[in-house]
């Protein structure tokens, strides 16, 4: 029997695929930065807060991106943003990146690419892949995006980092340059994300929607996203979960 | 014991990604093509002459292309490209494109995204993969290379294909803008193709190069391309004895 691709009662169209927000979706950046940030500390015998510092160095994250959205900046690569924000958050944990070295803070620095995946996750994508493409939508660069597949084992079947859409989500380019680069209808690619806000601009953008649960991206403590916030066409708390309800 | 990446003594760096041309060098476009344009003729109960209806349509390629390169046309897909000059094979061919419809002519068109892999393909780019960065460097939109990844189970890491980077190979900005997207310094990045000419433009851009000798491609009564014309850094049978040339 022919395989059935879910078709999304909201875009009334067959998804082809499935594309994940990344960071904080597919891989737990607060534990990753933090559990590098603590050696990167404890190398230098310096004392540390290492999810103050992931946490903080994630903070920065929206601001620095929102220069480039609205156009007062030229497109730059996540990676020279988080490198930009590194110095910041260096300084108001004790660090003098003056001091470090280029070749240090650009190890520290790819600390976003050697980020752990969800326990769940390599085993999600590899079920939904047996049937749709997948693949990430985030706001990393390839480089990023690559260098944490190779790192994490994320089994995507291509990369289409933001610096090949060069725009940022939420702002639609994003999302439809993506769908065009795989010559697919809007309609026909899936967000998959833990940010009601992603799926809020995906949905404007005519993309399909669903919303994995990530209750603890924040840590112990959060209190946003931990359930979904709209009637977006599907919703699981794991990858696998999502993968069953494609019918993959 | 620490993995040593092979060092190019060409661009003096040791090589962190391994990009391939893929039609010719990775895949049989010519038995590909000429399968399923056998079997487009035959559901319709004409003869046709398969192998040179895909040489026709394959020798059509450089010239429009040549039109982009030039700057006489904007940029367009080669899936773009592809469709345009299908309708003029099928013509000499006794095929009325007029009368097929466009869905039996998109269908026909994505022959290209459905190639077989020369049979050591798949087992030569997972050893590589194992030890570099592989991925498609050719002339094919993402889109195609997509497809022909997913048919073929090529293990690509990542694929920026031509309407990621705007150009056509042999122009310079088609290698360099690749490298750039892995954030890796051109001579990092490695060529692998069948194909001299192309090797001679990548090594002048910059990058490692590799023969890769597959002397059916065009058939049995092939005579270019039979062996390395140049002092490339590596030359190799198959893709299985390059990855045992980069120590993979």
């Amino acid at each position: 029997m022919r395989f059935q691709p879910y078709r999304s009662p909201s875009t009334g169209r067959e998804v082809r695929a499935v594309l994940f927000d990344t960071f904080g979706t597919v891989v737990d950046w607060r534990t990753g930065v933090a559990r590098q940030a603590a050696d990167f500390a404890a190398e230098r015998g310096q004392e540390l807060d290492a999810e103050a510092f992931a946490d903080e160095w994630r903070a920065l994250y929206q601001p620095a991106m929102e220069a480039i959205r609205t156009g007062t900046r030229e497109f730059a690569t996540l990676d020279t943003l988080h490198r930009e924000n590194l110095d910041q958050v260096l300084r108001r944990h004790g660090f003098d990146p003056e001091r470090l070295g280029a070749e240090t803070l650009e190890e520290l620095n790819k600390s976003w690419h050697r980020l752990p995946p969800w326990p769940d996750s390599v085993e999600g994508l590899a079920a939904i892949r047996r049937r749709y493409i997948v693949g990430p939508l985030s706001n990393g660069n390839t480089c990023l995006l690559l260098g944490m597949a190779r790192s994490a084992g994320l089994p995507w079947d291509v990369i289409i980092g933001s610096d090949m859409t060069r725009t940022y989500k939420p702002l639609p380019q994003a999302y439809l340059r993506t769908a065009e680069f795989l010559d697919l209808n809007p309609g026909e690619v899936m967000l998959a994300a833990a940010h009601n806000s992603d799926l809020h601009a995906a949905r404007k953008a005519g993309l399909a929607t669903a919303f994995i649960a990530r209750p603890t991206e924040y840590g112990p403590g959060q209190t946003a996203d931990l359930a979904p916030e709209s009637d977006w066409d599907l919703a699981a708390s794991s990858i696998p979960e999502l993968a069953a309800r494609l019918g993959a």
